[in-house]
């Protein structure tokens, strides 16, 4: 019966749940800066426009209970929210690629408040290898199995090329990480039990420019 | 009979799809570097792992056809699609707070590649005001509407505060924007005719650190 003590933020949480519960916790912060004690579902529902039955569903997946008529108290919903996303943990990650985006993401010291550290970076650039940005150390790719050993680390950031994308995965498949956040346009292949995220600005960019053309004919 | 003259690539394309090109793109743009002048959908599904048949309902939206037997022409499939998904066009930009996010943003030339062009960011802060950052003008977020009358621009990129992120959204809109990036995770709102499009990191983050979580003790 071990699985009655598994702590509810290691349930298999809906995917469309996580991405929306980022917008309640965001939505409950802005609330007690306007001096809100307690919010209720109906509440937060007004405020971003999601059903108030389906805040209450995504929120039953989080360890807390709202009391009838006064809702959740807001400073214990913050609290329990930012823990059960992982945001107030230190999740450790290694960082392929430091061109343009890789860079970029390196000196965006906002990843840490949402529990990612990113705590070396890994390029094959002369110019690069050696240095530091942002107090990150950048290695040599070659080096990669190795700092493996000396830095507890779980997941890689790739913001290679495309042409590398596969190959970058595959050698930090090899060398144990378990999760990979994609930032190329790239679809990456990798063995089943390891965590992928796809977050291409490309197709973001896409879709936008789409959508703002089909307006201007309308 | 005006709308029979519509290029293609005015079609409001389903998401989905228009998420899923820019995979084709890359590997198609793999393909190529490999040596190949055709490619059919058969082979891109056995690359990336989509069914043949999907990518081929995806492909009908965009102005090419294929030959039976020999599939597309690689050059002219890469120069279609990067012009489909507006890649190859300008689209200007102004982004609102150059926080540590917003900042990155500024540095990643690489969106110049994929359509988007920053030309001017606004921020309230006196010691960002006036200065420049990647060769990028930063204006007081007083001087927006004026600015809008010497730029061309219809895209505002979102990396304000949560706390703001709703009032400078209706700054932008109010100012004649007709798209906003918002890469906070506050759901913003906008009325029905802009283009709204959710980049938020954090909760990809969220949704990656559940599945390591959850693997951990599978």
């Amino acid at each position: 019966m071990e699985h009655s003590l598994q702590p509810k933020n290691y349930q298999k949480v809906p995917e469309p749940t996580l991405r929306r519960l980022p917008w309640y916790l965001s939505n409950v912060k802005l609330l007690k800066q306007r001096g809100e004690h307690y919010v209720s579902s109906t509440q937060i529902s007004k405020e971003i426009n999601i059903d108030a039955s389906q805040i209450a569903k995504d929120l039953s997946y989080v360890n807390i209970s709202g009391r009838t008529r006064v809702g959740y108290e807001v400073d214990t919903l913050i609290e329990v929210l930012e823990d059960f996303l992982g945001f107030t943990g230190i999740h450790k990650a290694f960082l392929f690629g430091v061109g343009s985006l890789g860079g970029a993401l390196l000196q965006d010291s906002g990843l840490k408040h949402f529990g990612l550290e990113i705590v070396a970076a890994f390029d094959v650039d002369p110019a690069l290898v050696g240095t530091t940005l942002n107090d990150i150390p950048i290695y040599h790719s070659d080096e990669f199995v190795h700092k493996m050993s000396e830095y507890d680390v779980q997941i890689g950031v790739l913001t290679v090329p495309i042409e590398i994308a596969q190959s970058v995965t595959d050698m930090m498949v090899g060398g144990g990480l378990k999760a990979v956040w994609n930032f190329t346009p790239f679809r990456i292949r990798v063995p089943e039990h390891i965590v992928v995220q796809n977050t291409s600005l490309y197709a973001h960019l896409a879709v936008m420019f789409n959508r703002l053309n089909f307006n201007k004919i309308k």
